[in-house]
């Protein structure tokens, strides 16, 4: 008998699919006589947010779970097996109103005749992203569950991350149960985020159970890509201080693990708790230098996780809203060229891109020669649209109805006249436009509403400028000089007026992404970041153009995370307040 | 001695300001000798959202009180003065970090000679637009303050409000508190949203006190709109079985109460729990007939309530933004001829509006009559800025870029050169754009992003579009007509092509509405729907119109909340999904 770890990517809600994909294991020889364990809420998928109160969800939900248990008496296997899966537990008051919902573990085995609830999870993560203690109510007991002379102590996500922040202790109390009753190993049943660095963590803090628990850790967690968030999979197992198997990232995967010989009694030792108060967790990538603050740079395999994470974000969101078309605005800078870059490095069979150039009046003509090189070296035809005209026929038709159009309302119409054209030839084809923004434009509000920040999908969202030319040059040492050198050595403009350069009103790129980093992640006052050695008008002008920039932020496309703390859900600033 | 209700409107964060409302206080004759009531979190604003968590807000929530304390010591004041303030209390870990944070009520009196902490709130409300389990760690017991031979039991908000979904019960905690402890009156202090039926259900509320506690209910809520949140204040006094003193509704407001002659011990009986469950609460405003279902006509009370909430939304957004100019692009449609219509009806001393009509090629010639009469009833200058010409040469632009601009391609790029044209003349007035969408619309995505969907705020998004018709039609009634008849007549129209209706591709507004108010509220399923009456196909279409459509939404501005259900923050639906 062997633990079968089924890293699955199935779209939220859609039962058909995880029906289908159920009974398709069934069929595999490696089905009957062993154990299959699957993600966190396998069955709904995850995150729901309000779908799991929706009606027709629910009664979706409930329908799948009657077929699954009508399917599962019909089977007839002869060996011991059994399937662990993730799925929600609904209990409904006498009126038929939901009263409670519990984040569940089923058993479906050849013990039991339907799905039946072994597990709740105790640690509801209600931080960042997470809104679970929203939804769900939480258990209040370990399980050790016993199959086939085997025994195995049962976890839920965030039940393994243990803090001073919970008053329930999922961890201690399996502990407990295990000494009394030894195990053969632990289960967790995850449906865990993506971000750089995360996989190190979850096998760090598997070691620390194995060094008290003395089994195996049996980490299985979900692969897809909802809305913003990514998951990237990674499933492993951690045995005698190492990783003994692994799951590909950003895809799916099936891994087989053995079950030890004899079960195991823990430790007396304690698993040390983490420190997952909300600051720890979004400690800052900088570096403190004697007269500088520096942003760690991405490493060359932050770079290609990020590459693969990005890549299943804009697939995954391409698929769910069935779309196989893309286009993108090329301004001739250095974003747009690296989402059209991205993007045809893993375009898949039937996909289309499409690159339109628009030049303005204030457009260089490095840009356009930019703009060409690129669509040659990745081979996609490039349109060009210019906007000029329309620019001084609304210029013209301003000054009739109002007066002269001038400063930051000349600039913008441009990036706006932009923003509809390119929506035009999306209505037009049916093709998604992808989002060009980069995190520390976002983050000042360096972006025109309505204009550049157009798209259906972020993709350089969670990336700062400096990060943005990081993976930039990976790309171009990975694959060949695809992106033309030019972009990467040109001062970044919006070529909305005559010289226009970013720099002439913002820090250079080095120190605005480092107070950035700093404000942001760890959300260090002015007073902090000023403190570690960053120039104080600098911080100031930084932090205040933040905090009224949240308007804008709050219409923008959702942002592919990729870090511990990203734009989009997991932030969540007032717009109207004081500073 | 008496109790002093303090109804406050405040800027969230605004330390400045609220310390200078206590020290004004101070210096008023109804001050010594009194017990002064704040509303909940008086000292930090409510929602904080993750503004509790960052640096620059905590620095500054401590450096007031530590203020408000430095002020408290050097008051000479003889008799019995106190004060019960709503604020947080923070605690840090060893190394500074942020540990954990209770919603809770301070007493600075004449016997303290510090904010002193009293009472911490136990119930987090976590549903809807409510969050609180994310950043607060609630209480676990109840609190009878004494203070000059006078006791009160003391509830935070949602304490108030006990049922099956929490786990601890503050009010029986009080009961039995109160049962050896006699109290002289109960005191909530709330930061309570408004929503249509809500000062209702808080009233029966305090009865349901008054009959078990048999003593005053002194309910102090805050004014103000946060983003898409309107407090209404409303406070009131509820005694003998009446409410005996109430403040004004969506503006700040003192009341004086008396506090009774002796303490009274509860009845044995409990308090009734509330059906809090998220169902009951946004129970849908249907009414079931034989034939037919159809949404609850809005009464002239709710109109009159209504056109105070969206005042109070914009001017509170326009005063938190330092805007004092409003822009409305007019189409000569119901929607945009009531959102100008109300905002002149409230403007303000030293306001300023102006109207844009945006004619098409396909806009009829009544819809510039409807709006230049509009606009003469409002006193308002109307602009008028054809978009025909620009229409035309995008077409021919696009035309020689790429094909023939053709069908929702053609359509949309009117409304969002329309778009990209009323923000070119925000930009250069400084102006403030009110969306004009309505709930209906925007529910099944009858709107172009980017283009009607465009503002800084939406006023209609919480009406549907039959509520739109009710309220403009109340409007005439109590101010005469101002909104012209023929836009209350004419069959609304987008006007993008040749005589579109938008009732040929929608089922009648009435049904439309129906449908969406009991899917919205009360999430009924498509099933469920059809059997209450309401014809299937439309169903049908209407729900898959709406799941379809949340990509939209999820880029569009704050919606001023009128219902117990509307979009925003406390509806929250993946985009990506599979249906």
């Amino acid at each position: 008998m062997q633990i079968y770890i089924h890293q699955t990517h199935h779209t939220i809600a859609d039962f058909d699919e995880i029906f289908s994909h159920l009974k398709g294991l069934a069929k595999e020889d490696s089905f009957a006589g062993n154990i299959h364990i699957f993600p966190e809420l396998y069955l709904t998928g995850y995150p729901l947010q309000d779908l799991c109160l929706q009606k027709d969800f629910i009664d979706g939900y409930l329908k799948l779970c009657g077929e699954i248990n009508k399917w599962w008496a019909k089977q007839k296997i002869k060996v011991p097996t059994a399937l662990l899966i993730g799925g929600l537990d609904y209990k409904f008051s006498d009126d038929g109103l939901v009263e409670n919902i519990e984040n569940v573990v089923f058993e479906l085995s050849t013990n039991k005749k339907e799905l039946t609830k072994l597990y709740t999870k105790c640690l509801l993560p209600s931080y960042d992203i997470f809104d679970e203690m929203k939804y769900f109510r939480p258990g209040k007991g370990a399980c050790v569950w016993n199959f086939a002379d085997k025994s195995f102590g049962l976890l839920i996500c965030e039940d393994m991350w243990h803090s001073d922040q919970y008053e329930v202790d999922p961890i201690e109390m399996l502990r407990e149960r295990a000494s009394n009753e030894p195990i053969h190993g632990i289960i967790n049943f995850s449906a865990s985020p993506f971000h750089l660095g995360k996989e190190n963590s979850r096998i760090q803090r598997a070691k620390e159970f194995f060094d008290v628990f003395g089994v195996p850790f049996y980490y299985v967690n979900r692969v897809g890509s909802e809305d913003e968030i990514i998951f990237d999979g990674a499933s492993f197992v951690f045995h005698d201080a190492k990783v003994t198997t692994k799951g590909m990232s950003f895809r799916s995967d099936t891994l087989s693990a053995d079950i030890l010989e004899n079960a195991q009694s823990p430790k007396k030792d304690k698993v040390p708790k983490t420190k997952h108060s909300w600051e720890t967790l979004f400690a800052p990538r900088l570096e403190i230098k004697k007269n500088s603050v520096e942003i760690n740079e991405l490493t060359d395999e932050d770079c290609e996780l990020t590459l693969h994470a990005l890549n299943l974000g804009i697939q995954d969101y391409a698929k769910k809203a069935h779309m196989n078309k893309f286009l993108v605005a090329l301004s001739g800078g250095m974003d747009s060229a690296l989402v059209l870059t991205l993007l045809k490095l893993f375009l898949k069979e039937g996909q289309e891109v499409e690159a339109v150039y628009m030049p303005g009046q204030f457009s260089a003509t490095l840009s356009w020669d930019i703009s060409a090189k690129l669509c040659e070296n990745l081979g996609i035809p490039l349109k060009t649209l210019p906007i000029k005209f329309f620019h001084s026929s609304v210029r013209n038709q301003f000054r009739e109805t109002f007066e002269e159009m001038t400063g930051l309302a000349d600039e913008n119409i441009q990036s706006r006249l932009r923003g509809a054209m390119i929506y035009a030839r999306s209505n037009q084809t049916g093709a998604m436009v992808l989002n060009t923004s980069n995190k520390s434009e976002l983050a000042v509000g360096y972006s025109t509403l309505y204009g550049d920040s157009v798209g259906a999908l972020s993709v350089l969202g969670d990336l700062y400028k400096s990060e943005v030319y990081t993976l930039a040059k990976y790309i171009n040492k990975k694959f060949g000089e695809i992106i033309p050198n030019e972009v990467i050595q040109r001062p970044p403009s919006a070529e909305l007026r005559e010289g226009q350069e970013d720099q002439q009103s913002l820090p250079p790129y080095s120190v605005l992404d480092a107070i950035l980093e700093g404000h942001l992640s760890y959300r260090y006052s002015i007073e902090d970041l000023v403190k570690m050695g960053l120039p104080s008008d600098d911080v100031q002008k930084v932090v205040r153009l933040c905090n009224i920039s949240e308007y804008k932020r709050y219409q923008f496309c959702p942002v592919i995370k990729i870090k511990a703390k990203s734009f989009g859900f997991g932030r969540r600033i007032p717009i109207c307040k004081s500073f």
